[in-house]
């Protein structure tokens, strides 16, 4: 089905949000154990030499032009599997550890103080805790009492996204609130030496570690005025990106059709584009998910954009891996440490995840001295 | 601290919300299992014969005052323990079997069609999922491919209170959304044969099984209009209510000073209620969770609230236990099934759980063929 197929009007189409929401500059922080390409190479080659496909597999690898990941253990820690109640407390530990300073970053960047701070959105889909550290994050760094606490586990490396929209939607309703977006993903913590899959060795290949943080404001602010999102479901795909659950903590799954769904997506990230008058092949900046190279290569020829267009992403692809709901917020970093963009020039953002779920935003560049676009 | 100190407004103080949304009325279902007081006393008794704290176990379970509690399996299967992997396999498929119709009867209720919906608010911490079941459900009752996800696992029985709180933020950014709101707990899968504290003893006694959907509307609908919101966490109590994740799946962990939480979370009520210009003693209505029969008489104190006042929570929690997040929605459909309350008439709805959370609500009765509040 078309994504705008079915006649009926969603919020999100029927006009431009009030809003003046701004994703300002978000902080990102890797560990500072590294991974590089040929050692990641290396090591599925001795620790699976008689693997029938390992050929297939060392090729997909290389593929992926990651050139190097950061991981919170060294390797030979990463390599062992603990059990899954000592995996989660490594990611307890290591993300009560690494965040607030990511945090800290983000509110500073963003100009604004822990008080001011009216909901704290928490995507991680690596470590599971209850309550989630957005309860430990207020106590810890005097966040109001008030805050609200949006903790999100389940929408995989769509949830980085997702947080930009859902900060966006809060600051419609809250024009003078501003949300905390934080992205903590230690993909390192869901390695499964015993998923010997051509997927999970690639995805072994592929996926780092990674922490982002970054603050919508209501008002003010130097950055992304988020003007538009939307949702978009591929039909009957809920099982290509999933966690197999079991007593050994999360198995990713991934199908080999994933790679190809930039072509049933594309249409939509169109649609949200046309909804807003805006043409998706025709913007100023594009921040998009990194799931891997192939998702890059299609997408910017499904969107008929030049492949630097996705410079952003391509960045955090080789020196970080994919982060998971990190990338989207690392790739917006980027775009910042770059100076921006031209005040008023127009941009996509989106995170795509398990469902096949995309997350999509539209905004406008905008410094914090120039005129409201 | 007091909730309302640090000087700073914060939205929710700001102004009264413009939103329309409206909760209309829920649908809850509750499996055919049952097992009753006297059987719950009775299994205390015969698997823990020689437990030292045995009779305070027993007389706490008798205090909870909870007479029937509805469980997915029947009780011999429920009292194994065959592995999280199975565990997370039987809370899918039983969630599968039977969310649809709880959601197809929410949705008829509020006169709306799948497709009139904009976003799904998915509560569970009983089971984990990814992609979790809104995927699915967007996938088998043909909901708009364009429909927002949002699933939360980590907010535990403040979530109830949670989904409607952003439910209510959702249709203030989009005036004209509609949010379905799905909590669906299965506690009995996440008993622990091996946990042996008073705490384990009590829960084991006072949590069951229930599913809740309801719609909250945009415009129109009979219900609560919902017209403020706000959260609350008490200060430092992050590890009072928390998930033990193991290889044998969720250990909860209860505190003792947890039933002795509503002293400092009355004054969160009253806050918000006074920054909406009302008493929060002095309301028409009252949908408070009903974690446990302490939580109810003390916050009934605390509001100096007659007793009666609570009597949806009560009932809630008499016939079925603590349903985790799915106790605000049911106490909200039994309001409903009294025939609502008079046009206008005000209320507070309240959730608690891990943080220590409270998700506070203030809304007013509104009937559809009514002036506007």
């Amino acid at each position: 089905m078309h994504p705008s197929a079915g006649g009926r009007e969603f919020p999100g189409r029927r006009k431009k949000a009030r809003s003046m929401a701004t994703l300002c500059k978000p902080s990102v922080s890797v560990p500072e154990h590294v991974i590089t390409m040929e050692e990641t190479l290396e090591l599925a080659s001795s620790r699976h030499p008689d693997h029938p496909q390992l050929p297939l597999a060392l090729r997909l690898i290389e593929n992926t032009g990651v050139k190097t990941r950061h991981i919170v253990q060294p390797i030979e820690e990463t390599l062992k599997h603990p059990g899954f109640e000592d995996r989660n407390k490594v990611y307890e530990s290591e993300a009560k550890a690494r965040v607030p300073a990511v945090v800290q970053r983000a509110l500073d960047d963003a100009e604004l103080l822990t008080t001011d701070i009216d909901m704290i959105i928490y995507v991680s889909c690596t470590g599971f805790m209850m309550p989630s550290l957005t309860a430990w994050l207020i106590n810890t760094m005097d966040f109001s009492s008030d805050t609200r606490q949006m903790p999100i586990a389940q929408l995989g490396c769509a949830a980085g996204g997702a947080a930009i929209n859902r900060a966006h939607d809060f600051c419609t309703a809250y024009p003078e609130g501003n949300a905390l977006i934080v992205a903590c993903e230690f993909c390192s913590l869901c390695y499964q030496p015993t998923d010997l899959g051509v997927g999970s060795l690639l995805s072994n290949g592929l996926f780092g570690d990674g922490i982002a943080a970054a603050v919508v404001r209501g008002r003010g602010g130097t950055g992304i005025k988020l003007e538009r999102n939307g949702s978009y479901l591929i039909p009957k795909t809920e099982e290509w990106i999933m966690y197999d659950v079991r007593a050994t903590g999360f198995h990713f799954l991934l199908d080999k059709r994933v790679p190809g769904t930039m072509e049933p997506l594309a249409p939509a990230l169109h649609s949200l584009a046309r909804q807003h008058g805006w043409d998706a092949s025709d913007l100023d900046f594009y921040i998009i998910h990194a799931g891997g190279p192939r998702i890059l290569d299609d997408l910017s020829k499904f969107l008929e954009v030049p492949p630097d267009a996705f410079r952003f992403s391509r960045a955090t692809l080789t020196e970080y891996g994919n982060i998971a709901s990190a990338v989207v917020l690392d790739a917006a970093r980027r775009l910042f440490e770059e100076g921006g963009a031209e005040h008023a020039s127009r941009g996509l953002l989106a995170g795509f995840g398990p469902g096949i779920t995309a997350e999509m935003s539209l905004g406008r560049w905008q410094n914090n001295d120039g005129e409201p676009a």
